[in-house]
């Protein structure tokens, strides 16, 4: 997946000429899929996004513009759930991906015959991309792991396993929504330090999480597992992910099985999927700081060390309802970079599969909170707020420790560098309803 | 869910005379439901258990042997994921079970039609009852967690928060499979205590536990919870559940998000599914010891105490490879019994939903490990060798402090009671097989 090829020119323009404008997340460098349906259009279909418009691989997949041997593909690419074609692998993906980036070139031959294709962003609507079987959520960011310890266990922050074990847990899939959802507060036990008793009530500490998903694209079968050196043959692609967390509800119950009602309330992920292939050119080396122990070797490959990292650049704004009521813009609370993590996407991969659990098409999997070192760089307002003890100020004078109804989270992700073209991953947006009293 | 109608009559017989033997598990008044396909067949379908028999709900759906207003019900419960039957809610449940009740007994005028919808159960092969998009997996026996605590952490076994929070996690779903599941050795870290680094290795503390299932029937919407008195009519049914883990595994990678890889090579189900309505009769009083505390109001009913608990009747037991190779018949390592636990179904399902969290039709629960009060009653190999400290003897001979490779194990429920119909869940068998070592 780090071979580069003329799909990552930086020298290539589309003929859709918003995708050339060097600001758009999705120039033809990118070519993400989402499933979406056009306004007034029963069915849902997947897309391919080009500047401010979307390939409809539906209609696309009716017609003779590509060659016929990708036929099969396209129809797997065009259905309203994408995990036939997420379980097709690397090669399909990646023909479909190069067959799209010549057609939509400047001075394509196809452009006249592609461009009825086309659907504007503005007038669609998004669902999920794929069934996602089972999400799992790992932890990825020592620097989260490290400061919400702190926290929870002031003596033992970071515990012996994080250096050694990529932890994760499950998480709940159904409750999983594409960027847009609107969820009321949720109601848990809560027990304050000076309770006798817990109490049923709605969370006082509701968060987000600042999180990568990472999607599965073939599997692997139960009993068998994935090796370093195959596992990104295994990742489609990835996506933002919101992991609103009520600390809590999680504080009371998380001891000893993980959290659970604190996290299957909601979680949030953007419409688009950029896959691996479009991520090549920004990749880094993968290093750890002196001192800490190497990986094991099933956890280790030359290639995770040149390139395991992803300069991915992260951004969490927020924008109340006071800000929304007088159309101001959304501030940024934080900034971080997914390189930072401690942990790769194939290290998630293979230490998920390395006791035989099967992976399938379409599986989630999250990288966890992605903190930076520094405390401005935290992915969530329990670290902003330094456990609710410290009041963020926003601009328009409101503060927050942790969100509000009304609140709106919106995360972005974007790469570019020297020399290389700005690619993004579009935005996952959340919003936070009042508590439902009715129980 | 409690009401007894003319299904329940102890005294109703069946033209299906191995129904009526008073041993097996499937006498007419349980009607339990699973997907299968006859040998030689392609497809699979629905069917309901009758002695040693099985309705073929497919051949069933085209004939006109029930009443035509049954046929939307008929034909969603014959399709080989019955998600859709079990969307459909009670009253599609009971007008099932009820028309079949009536067909199947003795005097039946429609006895002659529907026997050629009868296969032998020793013709057909299994697989799992539905989609289980999310599996849930609750803590509910406090003899259990009260064992295991003292093992993980002696000077704290049972945590505050357990009298108070039904404790749970999210499982997972792909590693589901149905009864005869064989698997490999789990690999994963383990780190013993006088080890300086974990390594990469076959678990060597491979375990067994002793679960019940329960399939969600009709879901709830996101954002939405259900309450005590309407959880149970969100229950399709129960089946048997063993929740291999690791238990070396766990110990080293729990902390602090919960087990991950140490359960998620393998779980195994029973193919049967016996509804709460036909578990109407054993039912019984739920109470909790003196001295602790009475459950939230939102987990708490009347008609949770008055007949909250289920008389469930639970058995492990072993079969060795030894055994196997010498046809010898497995041994039981240990009884205990549902109505133990500590929390019951309803409260599962309530405090499942309370924070908004959509449970859907196929979703799986289990209950955790179903340890008795007393040490025979352990529903674990960890218990019952405390910690493998004490290794078990059996009966030819060998000991186990946890599981060898070609160990099967099998778990069997039923019911039954003065005046009562014995009525069982069948059995779930799983084998263990030698791990991969190609990593």
């Amino acid at each position: 997946m780090l071979k580069l090829n003329e799909t990552h020119d930086p020298g290539l323009r589309s003929w859709v000429t918003s995708a050339n404008d060097g600001v758009n997340d999705f120039p033809i460098q990118n070519l993400p899929f989402a499933v979406f349906r056009p306004e007034g259009s029963v069915e849902f279909r997947g897309g391919v996004a080009i500047g401010d418009q979307i390939v409809d691989l539906l209609v696309l997949s009716k017609s003779d513009v590509l060659p016929a041997q990708l036929r099969p593909t396209l129809v797997a690419a065009a259905k309203p759930e994408l995990n036939d074609f997420m379980a097709m692998g690397p090669s399909a993906w990646s023909s479909l991906r190069f067959a799209l980036s010549r057609a939509l070139r400047q001075g394509s031959e196809l452009e006249a015959k592609l461009r009825p294709c086309l659907v504007d962003q503005a007038n669609v609507e998004y669902k999920l991309p794929c069934r996602i079987g089972d999400f799992t959520d790992f932890y990825t960011s020592v620097h989260h792991a490290t400061a919400v310890g702190s926290l929870f266990r002031p003596d033992n922050p970071l515990l012996p396993n994080y250096k050694w074990v990529p932890i994760g847990y499950h998480g709940r899939a159904s409750s999983i929504a594409v960027s847009g959802q609107e969820f009321p507060r949720p109601l848990g036990q809560l027990k304050g330090p000076d309770d006798e008793t817990p109490s049923l009530a709605p969370s006082k500490r509701l968060d987000y999480e600042l999180e990568m998903g990472i999607f599965i694209g073939s599997g692997n079968e139960l009993g068998s597992s994935i090796a370093m050196d195959e596992a990104e043959s295994h990742v489609f692609g990835m996506c933002l992910l919101n992991d609103w967390s009520a600390r809590d509800i999680q504080a009371w119950e998380y001891q000893p099985l993980g959290p659970f009602l604190a996290k299957s309330f909601a979680s949030t992920i953007s419409p688009w999927i950029v896959t691996l292939e479009a991520l090549a050119p920004y990749r880094r080396a993968f290093s750890r700081p002196a001192g800490d122990p190497q990986p094991l070797p099933y956890l280790s490959t030359e290639q995770n060390k040149n390139a395991g990292a992803m300069d991915i650049k992260l951004e969490v704004l927020l924008q109340t309802k006071n800000m929304q009521a007088k159309a101001e813009a959304p501030v940024s609370l934080s900034r971080s970079n997914f390189s930072e993590s401690y942990w790769t996407v194939a290290q998630m991969v293979a230490h998920h599969s390395v006791n035989g659990c099967n992976l399938q098409p379409g599986d989630l999997l999250g990288t966890g909170t992605q903190s930076g070192p520094s405390h401005e760089e935290s992915g969530s307002m329990l670290e902003l707020s330094r456990g609710g003890k410290q009041p963020v100020q926003l601009p328009n004078g409101e503060t927050r420790t942790f969100l509000e109804d009304g609140d709106t989270i919106i995360l972005r992700g974007y790469c570019d560098g020297p020399g290389l073209i700005r690619l993004g991953f579009g935005e996952v947006t959340g919003t936070i309803l009042p508590a439902q009293l009715n129980c």
